[in-house]
């Protein structure tokens, strides 16, 4: 929803996202920039009382995270890992047609690397709907 | 977007948002708590940089606006009307097929009373492109 | 889709569907009389060269694949059951967030009570992906 | 909805449809195979006594409009053109964003050559609500 909210020309410049054929995404300085207002947004929402769900996608592995928590610091935060195996992905991905193939493959393994998290959920034979409950079984 | 992110539970009880039959739509202070956090997370977007745009139903008129006055207090804003003839805007509900017969009427005058504009645009008989272009010319 | 083409009419009428709040699902004569002519031009497509898959479920099992079986008479079916556990469909029928909840529970033995197929996946533990392509290759 | 309902690899191949970056689309023999088998399944629907709206894109002009007559040969047709003026047109696809910008200026005359009607609406300043009343007025 970030990305579709940016304006077009993020999704045409260097400075923006970019989806190679191949499935790699690559983003730029202009995208860092909106992100990073964007982060600042959402914590600013959690500390003035709401309870937020954020559904990101790691692509820096730990570097990502470390972003996170700069945004979030002083929050009560869950870090939930929610795993597929690759080729489960790969097929999802497939099936959604949505999708530039290659994306799931490729980012399965690199958006967890050096990640820390309180909790683990793994869609790959486990419902959506029973992930989810195990997750609002550690949220108070 | 901001009723789509909230919990469901926010649809269903007398504390969140309420769409009658007749088109009429109220709401109660669970639903004012998550859309104080919103708009204080929204102004910290634009504190940090961000260019946002927010697209809001004045449904208190001059009470909702000034509740955004003060989260976007110290930011640079521009407040536009986009109004429609009621009539015209009634077609369009039924053309689109997902909203509560009722609303268009119920709000076309309502959402704009006693609210003030930098700028208005009329979509009754202005494509929505050439609106915002419009629009587009103010923001510098 | 099928349901989507009808007049909007047929789902305000005792004549066309009905969606119960249990999930129960019936039908009347306008509703029976439009889904005749939809077989039938179904037939025709396919009689006329197209191959074509149809996604339909049998309300009244072995009565409904025997409108199916008239309607397509001369014609090469591979008929395939695609069938999944009550319990995840239910879990799925909630996640999705767009179907009455109990739909799911209620279809899932009733709609193959007497139906012939040739083949049969089951997307419990099996990926949509793979079922297709274990479909796919039934298909010379 | 019908090329929606091709096989992805019709999209891909010469022998399907193919939109070019200029807004022109261009169809192949395979396409054409498709298309008439469902224009014979069009028709059977309506001569099984289902009244049907057919929402189509002359691409031809005449020679498309002759291959309709073809197919529902013998049953009572209501054609109706669905005008708009081209720079209108062009600001509704650029609005949408889902399109290849350039078709609605490229097929806002071209699809009306030669093409007789029953009737005309003409969306550029008519809602659609209102210009479906018109047509409706003509069906008995």
């Amino acid at each position: 929803m970030l990305i579709q909210a940016m304006p077009a020309s993020m999704q045409a410049a260097e400075a923006g996202i970019e989806f190679a054929a191949d499935g790699r995404v690559s983003v730029g300085p202009g995208f860092r920039r909106l992100e990073a207002a964007w982060m600042d947004g959402v914590a600013a929402m959690a500390r003035a009382g709401a309870r937020v769900i954020v559904d990101a996608i790691f692509l820096g592995g730990a570097v990502s995270q470390q972003r996170w928590q700069k945004a979030l610091a002083g929050l009560d935060v869950l870090w939930v890992a929610v795993r597929c195996d690759s080729a489960v992905a790969a097929g999802r991905e497939l099936a959604r047609g949505d999708r530039v193939h290659g994306m799931a493959v490729s980012q399965a393994e690199v958006v967890h690397q050096g990640v820390v998290y309180d909790l683990e959920v793994d869609t790959t034979h486990t419902e959506s709907l029973a992930c989810a409950r195990i997750i609002a079984a550690h949220v108070g």
